[in-house]
């Protein structure tokens, strides 16, 4: 009855412009909108290098989400990009619960203010299986719990207390082609940046979407 | 040589997304984004009585503007759009001045504080042909000293300090359709809330290029 | 070991401007930025009443909060504000749960869409002593299991993923004294808006907070 | 009768919060918003570096500025600031005008697009004067044209049309600490960053002031 994944959804449902419109919103300033194919490259460059980032903010994406309710919750802080998330306070949960794949690493080799996280306990202590265990464990418990206190009586938004932060939820999230990059700057991996393993999935995945529609932008954020 | 003009010019470049879309982001709420062709008109029409404004946020155009500084000066104090605009400082300026037209009133009946514009004249003076007049004599005399000061070598980001504010500029503007509404709500007369003429004609003209890609939303935005 | 709590604790940590920084403000655009004790009343009415919002943004205040984690949720969904917020990515949660208190209403006499919270079962149903055995029942399980995770290596980015939604967290709130007015417009009951029950009480400690530093503000808001 | 200025008028209103406000709202991520004083400067190096830029938004400061609407026109480009500004719609413009000063560089060495001031003309050219002569004549033509308009009976709004963005304008400007920071970033010369010269003024006005309030984060973004 319950169901279990380790997956994270990200599903492009409109995306709008294209790198073309980029560089006509930037040639506004010296008043030559039209723009030939062959110096989108060079001006797209030139915009990222000097952060001229207005242009990037007419063309933009949404996407449709599935993700634990602890990635929603890193992915909202990011405060330019509009949503609907799924509400559990006007509606039912599922049971849909995350765990984590064989992929996740899962010990910290590192501090706590500066997380490392590696695939192996020093000790060889079957991390995995126990995580797997704990997890699927717990999501009984508390899906037991609220559903008893459904029955009984007690509202959505009072039992959904109970479930845990591993339950899955859907959201439209919403911006433009500079919100997307600064949200992958934060969220895909780079030196000095260690975004959690779940959150760099998310970005990795929309990115690769962006990538299609806005090849340059994307091929020179990557540089930069 | 130099170019007078009356007309705000404001040209839908591109939009995305559908009163469907803002359901179906509306709908993800209670878990059900596939939406009836019936259901959009009552469900739009909920969000905007009860202010849930998030779903308007995932659809939005883009307009390429041309209007004198006056007019871009009150636009841009809406800080959710995004804006490029053509630039005085980067490039020369063209001889492109604003006049009023006949249908403009020039007579403030009001106070300061609260303008009343009628067309008349209490005295039957003359205004509009002393309007025109007067305008013409600045552009004209601006103009020379702006083109002097250029062909001196005096740099544009300087000379433009002369140019006066009814000068003609060129911009893009992106926003949602939640940030159009805001915009119409204070630039569109209504009871207690005046607009100057200008930006008025500019908050027409983009809600009747909406009106035909978001039919359901303008007319709910209207009848609110 | 475990600590149960009922309260939110919602703590003014700094503020900043008064009712009168909002009237100068206000009179700049007409150039006469002083403005004697009798005019602010009344000025400030009227920015209210026309929704010129612009001069309450010069003010503002900052908050402190303890709060469940589903309480957070809602408030961060308020994006012009600033936060920081306790991260159990980077640091050990503390045992601490939110039980509801005998206050709360727990049954929904509306539908899913439209909650209407009372306190009693049709049936007479002892809501209150199971809602808590239950929230206890989980907290003592999930919190079990996160300690078990951790003390065999999990990381705790992962381990928190099996923590309930009514786990209690910390964070600071910085917001102009017009985010606050729109979010009290939200989270504060009134005719066709009836936020949940937690988040109003948050809203009306910082509401209570507010009071004192812009007292002409926030009546002229509760009047409005 | 005309005034004329060289000056940018940058005064500080208001500020709130400090370096150790900014380290404690940091500092609750872990938990532990107390800070001891030695511990402050090492934190904000590590924010600055890392751009986690959340606390530097729970402080700020308002500014009250004189300036021409040409560098008005820059500034209010910044979109996360509260502003309230003169309006010449609801009230009578005054007659003061911008004109450079002597160590205002004129030519442009450079290119349209990539703009190299420099104080003199390769063939000696009598800039500074030029500039000057016609800066007060276009003032002087502007202005009685704009109150022959006002005494015959056409509205301010209408009139100030021919008023050039040399004209001076008051207002005021509110932002957070990380507000200002990327002001700064924008607005004071950096390598690969040119902002224009009367712009900068206001930024290193406002700059200073901020040292005097925020002395570590300033410091620390002038290393970074």
């Amino acid at each position: 009855m319950l169901n279990f994944r380790s997956d994270m959804k990200v599903e492009l449902v409109d995306s709008w412009g294209s790198d073309e419109m980029i560089a006509r919103a930037a040639r506004v300033s010296t008043n030559k909108d039209s723009v030939t194919q062959g110096k989108i490259d060079g001006l797209i460059r030139y915009l990222m290098r000097y952060r001229h980032t207005s242009p990037f903010e007419h063309v933009g994406a949404t996407f449709r989400l599935e993700v634990p309710l602890f990635v929603r919750d890193q992915i909202v802080r990011h405060r330019t990009f509009s949503y609907n998330i799924r509400s559990f306070r006007f509606g039912e949960a599922d049971p849909e619960f995350y765990v984590p794949d064989e992929f996740r690493h899962l010990y910290n080799a590192g501090s706590g203010a500066h997380p490392h996280l590696v695939a192996d306990h020093p000790d060889g202590r079957p991390l995995y299986s126990t995580t797997k265990e704990e997890f699927m464990h717990v999501a009984r418990f508390t899906w037991n719990s609220y559903v008893l206190m459904l029955e009984f009586g007690i509202a959505e938004e009072v039992a959904r207390g109970v479930l845990p932060t591993n339950l899955y939820t859907s959201m439209y999230m919403t911006g433009n082609v500079w919100n997307w990059l600064q949200f992958f700057d934060k969220r895909v991996s780079s030196e000095g940046n260690k975004p959690q393993y779940e959150v760099e999935l998310v970005a990795l995945k929309a990115l690769n979407s962006l990538r299609g529609q806005f090849p340059v932008s994307v091929k020179e954020w990557e540089k930069s």
